[in-house]
């Protein structure tokens, strides 16, 4: 299908490169403030990546996409029920950051693990003595799931939002305030900004998404690298919350499993099928990147790629 | 598959029958009192129903499970574009009836078509000069659906639930001050409760949910009855919101479209697959039925039938 | 004091009246966008008019400053205990029209009674047959205060704000829905919307901030018009919330009771001295009179009118 | 008045202290729950201590009467303007450490000095340069409120206080990100869990209440010791905001400025006329001492010290 299709996908991202003008690089963080707003790449993975257009090879940071495999990775850890009682499984209208709902909801859980609230508690169940040691443990996780040894985390980047955690520092305290985190905060969030600093290009990004697209096997080795049912588990919550809140928008036009980064990455899960790297840095107002949610709406329509 | 596994099914809806001890019957709409708590009766379509169980010919009403087929009557009324420009694709973490999201957002349309607030925005749009022809129009696609041309409303539960429905009104009212309703109230409440006071069976339901999970074409005539991509719209909302706030975790535990309905209703789409009708009036504290849910739970990990 | 002293009075209408430029007329009630913005008029009442500027005969009505009448009359028909089982008595941090702490709030009566909610519930409860009987013990009652029995109230503008008055009745619908209100929302809202439209002018009003200022005798019979505790929760209320949102920083800047309207009427009483009635319709942000509150707050200074 | 007639006052003690077994002593901060339930004194000051009952030499920590002594000396050290533009004037509906208003109001400035949000804000404005040099200017000035050179905090309670402050951290983070808080939130917070620390006894607290009371000026040497527009702002905010989430009742029921904290302190302030300091720690479910509540209401009555 698309793998024997380059020079559509070629055209495809030619076509949605003309959406960047209207997108904006995300300037919160001072790192990320000097991407390319009008670069636009796209790695699609089958057995071996089998289509691709764009500098497929240039590094961005996670941010927001590595919630997903903080998440498999403390499931892996913890189980489902110790996770499941420190993060909720339920969508949310509120914005990602939003600290409300931990003082409305009883008990004072995050709603689930794709908010900033849920995604912290999530990074404090991954096991392991010290920050090094975790970060570690998340690293070999995604050189297993990318075959890529070479993927570290960017410490310019991760200095930057450590300094400018502020709102990550309240809902951690907050939390912390209610026993749903009980580790000590700086530790906390200096593994967490590590983790969203980890830097991929979209080859990588490809794979991983097609390890969770196919219950949790290696591509090449077809070896379980995620358990079956933890795979289930990311590709839900990437339908039901993957993508801010145009999540449910993104379930109706595209009907992709996918997770977005305000660094303008996006990986995405087609079930049984591919998986999908994006980079295109240019965000709409509410996070995702424009040109590439536009490229997986085209790709889902040509290709019939709704799981719905 | 489960058709040929008739005895496995009446296995499986012995066991879940269990769980009804553990619900209560709906109380706040005087009418739905009277259920039998003990009841539970499931049908499968695939074409004919292939399996059932239970007393599957016992009549209840849809309740929320209408606000699936009131909003598909309203996309092939007026499209996507005007039916988004009234009600919003995103989840919510908030109940059902809630009204604060309507005062905290702007613009101030309802998140979703599945809270009463975006269920009563659809509703207001199904075309019609009376509440005689909007509701026989309503009952005319259901028809279509099921096959089933017995199909009306149960005319005490609709009073009931009118002269009860103050709450509604409220809601309806906050959306006229911001013209996102702009008919009578009271008109489109009589429509509204009549609607959720439709009475049908579990084979009935099964069939309406096969439709939707077979791209909208009619079992028997593979006619289309609902557009291709009004199927998958419902589909989705069924996914990201069918469950009232217990939606996520149904997502990761079953991982199939369903809607249910507070008279303990669920309709349930397998994608290419199956529909279900599922009648379990005991509900657990999120209004959902708990038999039927575990029934669905049940069913999906034996015949793998998620969509993740 | 301030009656000794007209010269005075004058020159700060003259200087206040440089404000109205800043501000501007109500135009969410269709009727009252026609008031002249530059308009601006004082009276204060010692024992008779002792003092005024501008045309104080014009007429106005009262919107909001009727608030603090239904509550006298209603805390006069049913004793504090069964009006404060039905409104609150806190300020709030929302705004008057606000519906979300109906629902966040457990009971969900309105926070007070200076709130849209909390004057719906308050309204409620006075006596009386029929809208007329129970208006025309209002009108009554406000003929007493003054000694003027030609106040009634305008019908063109009770009908406009009656016919826009969708908000209002999605608070009454959700306090129906809760207990708060009983009866029906229809003869409810008429009779709030005739209520507000209550017309006066500067010195009726100044005549009854009198005479919550002073007990609640009446200043030339010195009879008791309203019991003396009954004036002293008046006075407390036009403290806490009888600003609008303002209501804090104008109690420290000003620190006399008082009660704003979006006609651009503020009723003002300092505690056993005197009454003020100010009309000033250009409005402020958050629906105060700018001209008037200047107004007062240069008055409070001078003569040291503060409570504080 | 009161000062002349101390039996009464005695049987008023002894009839109010009949409550305190319907309260509670404050246990969420470890060192506050060793108090005795039953305790309960008072002390009204004039010109020297005119009257007291029960052990008005028992120490007790300030905890959020604190908020009206720091407001002090942030005003004098800062100005109106400055302090106002870091934390608003309105009353609020929320509980006193309610996070939500700082993420829905813009700009996100807490709503007023009295909730932790505001009072954290409040304190960071305290001129000095080291923790120390703060707390010390905070403690001379009370030392000339109050004549009492021995009054300093208690390190066990500030040492408690701080380590179970997480919430406390929420909120200054909170902040901080939103540039309202500018200094490392750590020196803040052991500055203003050792404000809360601070000890005195029912004569301190009456005699603090007496200058507040009367424009500013001390008792004895007549001596201006907080500016006079400042002594009406503290007495404003005990008024709107000073009773926690009682407030307004208490404004209604009782009429006088005044503060309570939760180790069952009340501040009063009776303008031009008397201070009083309370020390009942049976709390009631609001935060405010029952007892202490209750004897401020009887001697409203019967000395007519209402404000209103």
């Amino acid at each position: 299908m698309i793998c024997n299709d380059r020079e559509t996908l070629r055209v495809m991202v030619e076509e949605a490169n003309k959406l960047t003008k209207h997108g904006k690089v995300a300037d919160y963080i001072p790192a990320l403030k000097t991407a390319d707003r009008d670069a636009l790449s796209i790695a699609v993975y089958e057995e071996g990546t089998c289509a691709s257009a764009g500098d497929i090879q240039e590094k961005f940071t996670l941010q927001s996409i590595s919630k997903v495999l903080s998440l498999a990775l403390a499931l892996m850890d913890n189980g489902e029920e110790e996770v499941f009682s420190r993060v909720g499984m339920e969508p949310t209208g509120d914005p990602f950051n939003s600290i409300i709902k931990l003082e409305t909801h009883s008990p004072s859980k995050p709603l689930n693990p794709m908010i900033n609230a849920g995604a912290l508690s999530v990074t404090s169940m991954i096991h392991g003595g010290s920050v090094e040691e975790r970060l570690g443990r998340l690293l070999t996780f995604i050189h297993e799931l990318t075959g890529n040894p070479s993927i570290s985390y960017n410490e310019e980047v991760a200095k930057s939002e450590y300094e400018t955690a502020d709102l990550n520092r309240a809902l951690v305290y907050f939390m912390k305030q209610h026993g749903v985190i009980n580790e000590n905060s700086e530790t906390l969030l200096e593994l967490y900004t590590k983790q969203c600093a980890i830097e991929v290009n979209c080859e990588d990004l490809a794979k991983i998404g097609y390890v969770i697209a196919n219950e949790g096997l290696h591509a090449e080795s077809q070896r379980p690298v995620i358990p079956l049912h933890i795979a289930r588990i990311l590709k839900t919550f990437m339908v039901t919350c993957g993508m801010y809140n145009a999540s449910g928008e993104f379930a109706i036009r595209v009907g992709i499993p996918a997770k977005s980064g305000v660094s303008g990455g996006i990986m995405a899960s087609v079930p049984h099928r591919v998986g999908i790297g994006i980079y295109g840095p240019a965000l709409d107002e509410k996070g995702n990147s424009v040109a590439g949610m536009q490229l997986l709406e085209v790709l889902s329509q040509r290709y019939d790629l709704s799981i719905f």
